[in-house]
């Protein structure tokens, strides 16, 4: 692996420790043996007071503690050693999948979703799940997308033309993970682009996705109609020889589908999505991306890199939501999905965006149906547009519905979507709010295990366990620090009460008492309650009728 | 009117004008005549520039400026004043809506939603909706709570034994108002209560709502089972006389429920709710709320206080959610609304609580069935239990689909939620994910004229008038704060351009381009376009093919 060096010259901040975020956990690594290799499987294991048992969770955060100039080991660098493919070869998890092997990150991938191998091979078999592991990028802890395993989250990072540094996106990529990313853009649009994403693939244990538009852009000096299928090529294998895992390509811009968006409110809002429709307009032709697809899918195959396939058409306010725009996009996507899956290269479909609560689930029924059941991967959606600097809230609802519904990654936005570049604290904003959707979405599907979570924090928020309920917690130090400002002292963190209700108005002490009453009785249902109840009654009054200490 | 002096001394330290908080608005009094009276319906006025029309909004912010230890003023006085009743008498809403009258309360609520009086009167008459107004409580500017007007918002105050003064909490009304709360519960339980609730209704313009258990259980010492029909009422009636305008009481804990909720994870968690169990337990008797609930109805009817029946047994965690106890107090809740009504005492339900997404629309569909209608008030719901410190969040989800569904009123849920009281910040944080729950759900129903206030903000967006942007949101000053940690300077705020994207790769940019091509050929379906596509194509090239500044 090559050493880099920031040009800033400054040494890397590095984050605080892990257990500084979250007290009580460490990471364990589940081995797997596969392929001759020993795999580790990283969870985070939360421990628990009281006898209850620990509660391990998935963990995207990668090794701790290395230097972002040397970046992150690279384990996955002798799994893929063989794999190199001949001139038309194919290194692509689907291509393996088809093939009926079960390749390492798949077996890796199970033993973090807690499934059986060969359901993983079939859903990558059947292109209904991804895995996006470009072989290049070995420092990789692999993951999957689809909507049979739980739901992930996207960051997107990356510095514009008008702010920030190299440095502080590979930070904020490391932020990102922390608090839960299982995937990270990099978006960079400004000078560094290609250094940039260096450095973030070297330090990146997640997949990392990025749009080439945006750098062949850059190369021809922003003049849109100078874009060529040749740069583009040029710049994918540049790119693909980094390591990105995903592309995102807006290929569904078709010529007829341009005017469509003229009435529309917010037009075309998609960064790449306009710059393909202006050179559409200026050629007069179907983009190259289109017409060359199948040049793209050759490329992409001998390093698996998968295509998020771009929804340049999507909806940028709840007027344009839904409409022929957008769905005439959404089919020539699931056409492509076609085109790609005949070169076994995965791919995911792109969704909106802004869209009213009572037109999301018609999104996500629509693109299983002409997509052929590829991932969905959607950016919220918002699902109303008058609150700026709280839209991680406005699309996290969105979020959590189509979730739910079956969309395998939700794509963040942060408080300053619509307003600037999120800074570390949005971007943590931004990740936990989506870590609440997705969860929310895996506890709503009923994935197996997912409540596990939630009732382990709500029996420690019953039984006054406090510093459980926080270690549980999305963010432990946010939760204490809530807590302690109200009642600071160390004794109110094993108080039977708290400064809601105060010690004389605890319905969880009241609740002890009628649970050690059907205990004792032995009953849970009313018919057998009445014969005892006059005499417990008595007893009760006998005892002082009063449970509070 | 009384005055009030607050015990502390010190003059209150009131709020920053309206105009801080909302640049660009003013308040408007759309004036209404009815019954000989002149009132004044208040609405915000947001100020557009761009020759586009201003946006009226829905305003819950109350007479601005007022002296808090004077109150506000008292226009309602002379609309009620002809109302008190004699021994029997019914001066509710509903006893008038049934007799066909249209009250002065339900004129100004017309005004208000845009509605027509006389469907306000139906709705109220049928016991869809609510107007809880006491005739004691004549600051109020009247509004309505049901699933055919905008989708209300309630914010909880008050202070607890062990934190808060009187004055904060008056703050935090004014506060809770100021963002956009409809209602205010004062759940206050400390020594104060009394005080604390006259200084609360005195300056409240919105309903106040109360659950008087706490006080009763003020008066016994907190001994539960020394509690009783005629404390109880006298407590009521106390209040009543303050001005009160709902009631939460948690009549439908019967006894037979009560076992029920002995394997829950978190047993009864609603404070009411567990001191009636209690209650109960101790009695062997069915609670005097139930037994006595038409002596109840009896009293609230001659002041026009409204029920909110509590949900006693409203799950805790996810895991307890939709079962036995839960539903079958509901069903309970339903019985206890016909006789309220036989009453023509106005009534709605309380919901829960913590529900997992899958699980959120039995509860509004079988609360729509069981209380015939009866407008329903829910907590959230919450719909991960992993997220203390984010509970705000976690429960708009809920709330938002439950508000699309048919709740009238979604009840906020604070940062601090589980963990401590809010502060002014909290309080701010969670009227605002309600406001956007809330707004999201008026849209999702298609409800009349929602959508223009997000197409309104769209359209300034897309038009980079990004100052519009700022003042059209629901929080002005931090959309505009976070505007300008990025590019801060005042000329980047008429810029062309964002720091998302920088001036070269702005889409909304291009989309002009698009759209200008369209309107000059007059096409917006693709039959159209092919025709004059080669011409154009060859025209926008040779005017340089770039419409960047």
């Amino acid at each position: 692996m090559t050493t880099h060096t920031t040009q800033e010259g400054s040494a890397p901040k590095g984050l605080e420790p892990l257990e500084a975020s979250f007290p009580s956990s460490h990471k364990i690594a589940l081995p797997v043996e596969h392929g001759g290799f020993t795999m580790q499987v990283p969870k985070r294991r939360i421990h628990v007071s009281a006898g209850e048992p620990p509660v391990d969770v998935y963990d995207s955060s990668g090794p701790q503690g290395c230097d972002l100039r040397q970046g992150l080991p690279t384990p996955r660098a002798e799994w893929v050693r063989g794999r190199v493919p001949g001139p038309g070869g194919n290194v692509s998890q689907m291509h393996y999948a088809r093939k009926g092997v079960v390749t390492e990150e798949m077996a890796y991938v199970a033993v973090r979703e807690g499934c059986d191998p060969e359901f993983v091979r079939s859903e990558v078999a059947r292109g209904r799940a991804i895995i996006p592991a470009n072989v290049k990028h070995t420092e990789l802890e692999p993951m999957i997308i689809g909507r049979n395993f739980l739901v992930k989250i996207n960051s997107n990072i990356g510095n514009s033309a008008v702010s920030s540094s190299i440095e502080e996106e590979v930070d904020k990529l490391s932020w990102s993970v922390r608090w839960g990313a299982d995937t990270v853009m990099d978006l960079s649009t400004g000078p560094d682009i290609h250094r940039t994403r260096e450095h973030i693939l070297r330090n990146a244990p997640v997949p990392i996705g990025t749009v080439p538009i945006y750098q062949c852009l850059e190369k021809v000096d922003g003049k849109i109609e100078d874009l060529t299928i040749d740069l583009f090529l040029e710049t994918l294998e540049e790119q693909c020889e980094q390591g990105v895992d995903y592309f995102t390509i807006h290929a569904g811009v078709l010529l007829r589908y341009v005017p469509l968006t003229a009435k529309r409110v917010t037009g075309i809002v998609s960064r790449g999505g306009s710059i393909m429709a202006k050179w559409c307009l200026a050629h007069h032709e179907e983009s190259f991306l289109y017409t060359h697809f199948e040049r793209i899918c050759e490329l992409m195959k001998r390093y698996d890199v998968s295509f998020s396939l771009g929804d340049g058409l999507r909806p940028g306010c709840l007027a344009d939501a839904n409409d022929e725009a957008q769905f005439g996009e959404l089919e020539t996507l699931g056409e492509l999905t076609q085109i790609a899956w005949k070169h076994d290269v995965q791919v995911m479909i792109e969704g909106p965006g802004h869209v009213p609560m009572d037109k999301i689930k018609e999104n996500i029924d629509k693109q299983i149906e002409v997509c052929h059941e590829a991932p969905f991967y959607t950016l919220g959606p918002l699902v109303t547009d008058v609150a700026p600097g709280y839209d991680h809230i406005t699309s996290a609802i969105g979020a959590a519905m189509i979730g739910w519904w079956g969309t395998a990654m939700l794509c963040y936005v942060t408080p300053k979507e619509h307003l600037g570049l999120p800074n570390k604290k949005d971007v943590k904003d931004g990740v936990i709010a989506y870590k609440i959707a997705a969860h929310a979405a895996d506890v709503a599907k009923g994935h197996k295990g997912a409540r596990d979570w939630d009732d382990a924090l709500s029996k420690a928020r019953f039984e006054f366990r406090w510093q459980d309920q926080f270690n549980l917690s999305l963010d432990p130090v946010t939760a204490r620090d809530y807590h302690d400002e109200t009642l600071p002292a160390e004794g109110a963190k094993v108080a039977h009460f708290c400064s809601m209700c105060g010690p004389h108005f605890c319905s969880m002490k009241i609740t002890e008492d009628v649970r050690e009453y059907a205990r004792e009785k032995g009953v849970v249902d009313g018919e057998a309650l009445d014969a005892g109840m006059a005499e417990k009654s008595a007893e009760f009054l006998k005892q002082g009728g009063e449970i509070y200490r």
